[in-house]
């Protein structure tokens, strides 16, 4: 398998769907074959289950059944996408991944890590992210930016309804992550200006793999 | 948990339902209270799921997709009909359960068994069914009767269409399961009339658990 696996991790209004699409053209600029991904969702059966999940129709789920319907999307996901593509020797970018259902169907033992722990292990059938990209922004700014997204778009989704208390123990968490797996974590102030944080992300992904590469 | 749980298992054509609603009929004549429900499905969330999964608008899923997608239908089923139920002493009457998951799912080593196993296990939380009908049918003999059903209800779903080969292996691998576990499974010849076969499972019922709770 010789591609190359980067997710992107943060609270709402973050930024990630920027960076990923700045990352995607920088590495296409140079001849790199670029898949960009997210999660939940990637395919066709992964976004049947998004719908079910986000939609908010389905209040009632607890937190088993989440987690349950987000590794099913994503075991969809990793053998009908990721894994072809890095079997293709492409760089997937994937907006969201295994630590973003750590933290949002962890928190506060909603249910026990050693079934979140099984659960990634059977979906991710021996796939890891090789590089992930966190972007940290304190809740409050996520929020407002968020806002102003949904007001753009109309949209609003299930979890980002939520309140600040949770997205900032939500952030508390990610930051934890990120202090376990340091070889795989980068921590990027995402309340830069959207050059900074691209530059950040293009020079690390220099300094990690591309200039191994090139 | 003073309930009783009990499954109707079997392949297409068998006559559940049928049977279901007989037993349920009668155990209310007794005074009990019922609770009929089937899988997959039997909640709202567990129906949407049940839509996704056998409306065939996704024929990717494979069989690891599958397996979750049940277990998180199964999840939401048992911790919001089935485990109430039987703690508020009920008995609940359940179309398909674990063994079609096994049978379905396993057959033909689709995926490990291991993995099936710790789903199970997850999905179940504790519970486990008091007693299974297996009504048995030769293949050729339910698909027939399924095949009158559909005419009549102008309906087909995906396992239903699958050809009589794995039918029979269906079959058979549901009578394995009912010998490895003779004291929750009873095998009812399904071939028999609807009256015969009502009789023999009230009949079973009475020495199981009625007798010992009148």
């Amino acid at each position: 398998m010789s591609g190359y696996f980067i997710t992107f991790e943060g609270g709402e209004g973050a930024g990630k769907t920027t960076q990923i699409s700045l990352l995607a053209q920088y590495l296409s600029s140079k001849s790199y074959d670029i898949v960009t991904t997210r999660e939940p969702g990637g395919t066709a059966g992964a976004e049947a289950i998004r719908h079910v999940l986000l939609s908010g129709q389905v209040q009632q789920y607890g937190p088993l059944v989440e987690a349950l319907l987000f590794t099913a999307a994503r075991a969809d996901h990793v053998s009908e996408v990721i894994m072809p593509a890095l079997q293709k020797g492409k760089v997937v970018l994937c907006d969201r991944f295994i630590d973003s259902t750590r933290v949002y169907q962890g928190l506060n033992d909603r249910i026990s890590s050693s079934i979140l722990s099984i659960l990634e292990c059977i979906a991710l059938n021996g796939i890891m992210p090789h590089l992930t990209f966190l972007l940290d922004i304190p809740a409050a700014y996520g929020m407002e930016r968020a806002k102003v997204r949904r007001k753009q778009a109309e949209m609003i989704d299930y979890f980002e309804k939520d309140n600040l208390d949770i997205q900032e123990q939500r952030r508390q968490t990610f930051l934890q992550l990120a202090k376990q797996e340091p070889h795989r974590f980068r921590v990027i102030d995402a309340t830069s200006s959207v050059e900074v944080i691209a530059q950040k992300i293009k020079n690390i992904c220099h300094q990690v793999f591309l200039d191994q590469r090139l």
